[in-house]
């Protein structure tokens, strides 16, 4: 049996974060943050969303095109959650490296532009750029499952950062972009384990170039460029 | 940008319902049924699925491989919950007929067989066959939202029948596939419009086939053969 199946993006997504770092680690996590999503020109009919602004959630199943690297330590991987230290089956993981690259997120609809088939939402952990597979919309009753069990997800919560934006700063951002920013560097968007208080650190953020440090749990905002 | 991908099955679904008559409109709603996730041999491994006993649900990215047909009727569908006559926009529907045809269903988590790379699931609506594309573990914080508006599905629930199980023919079935054969039987596996109390249908329910009349709001098996 082959069924392999070849799939082409039916959207991309549009968002401020063009790389991996600061990227949510899951989607609702940042979930201030917008992003866009735009029908490929083919898709691109008022009647694709059809009846879509009816819901308040919706699924994007979507490509890790980021990924650089294939999986290459077999069939395991190792969460950050975890502290990057225990391994756990790659099907019980949402980990990017797998046999098939496919992201699955619930994203929060704030807006539908049907006619520019364009699809405004809150809370996704695409990159910018990221090509979407499918949208489909989410039934509560078929969805939700409340007070279950999620594995190795249960009792590691993210530690979160204050966050510490300067007033000089706070006037370079756009309004309504910085809730989704703090979001994000709340976060700690900083690689598993890293800890130097003097380390600058920059972030893309839509055409800014964000720069941070973090010294215990306190994230001050330096610069923004 | 052209970003197409190519997918191949990481598992293969085990189900008594080899056809699309009878498989549940999604998944849940048939929650007894049960079904098997049997891994590719090339995944066949325990290491593949370590930790997934922890988890109480996952998700299957899976692919409509008994639709015959391709998409004919542009970027709308007529969902059988809107009683076939009124069309909605593709991304806002769950049909199988979409540009990439992948269907996703979280299933409940039975049990975990890690030694023979077998995940034994509970009310899926996946038929017999169906090749999987991604198995991930059902995260709550980050899938699960109540309240929320569910479209054209809200205030358009499922009539479901009464199901009459003689006792001669209750005595042919398997004890444990009794409670999943009732659960599909009730929500009536007929056509949309189809209303002839004469005719006698044939459901292929693992090497069985079950006849059943529908009379009004009833439905009775007649035969198991």
């Amino acid at each position: 049996m082959t069924n392999s199946m070849e799939i082409k993006p039916v959207a991309i997504f549009h968002s401020p974060l063009p790389e991996k770092f600061g990227l949510p680690r899951q989607a609702g996590l940042a979930e201030s943050l917008a992003g866009t999503v735009v029908l490929e020109p083919e898709f691109r009919s008022p009647e694709a969303l059809r009846g879509l602004d009816g819901f308040d959630y919706l699924w994007l199943i979507w490509g890790f095109h980021l990924n650089r690297e294939t999986a290459s330590e077999g069939l395991t991987v190792r969460p950050p959650r975890l502290g990057g230290n225990e391994r756990v089956g790659v099907f019980a993981s949402r980990s990017p490296y797998r046999p098939n690259p496919l992201g699955l997120s619930s994203v929060r609809i704030e807006r539908v532009d049907a006619a520019a088939g364009e699809i405004h939402v809150l809370g996704a952990d695409l990159a910018d750029g990221t090509p979407i597979y499918d949208i489909k919309p989410y039934v509560e009753y078929a969805d939700s499952h409340r007070g279950v069990r999620s594995g190795f997800v249960d009792g590691h919560a993210w530690k979160r950062l204050e966050v510490v934006l300067p007033r000089e700063v706070f006037h370079q951002l756009e309004a309504d972009s910085i809730d989704g920013l703090l979001e994000i560097l709340a976060q700690d968007p900083r690689p598993q384990y890293q800890d130097d208080p003097e380390r600058i650190y920059g972030l893309r953020y839509g055409d800014r170039n964000v720069r941070f440090k973090v010294e215990g749990d306190i994230l001050t905002v330096v610069a923004v460029e």
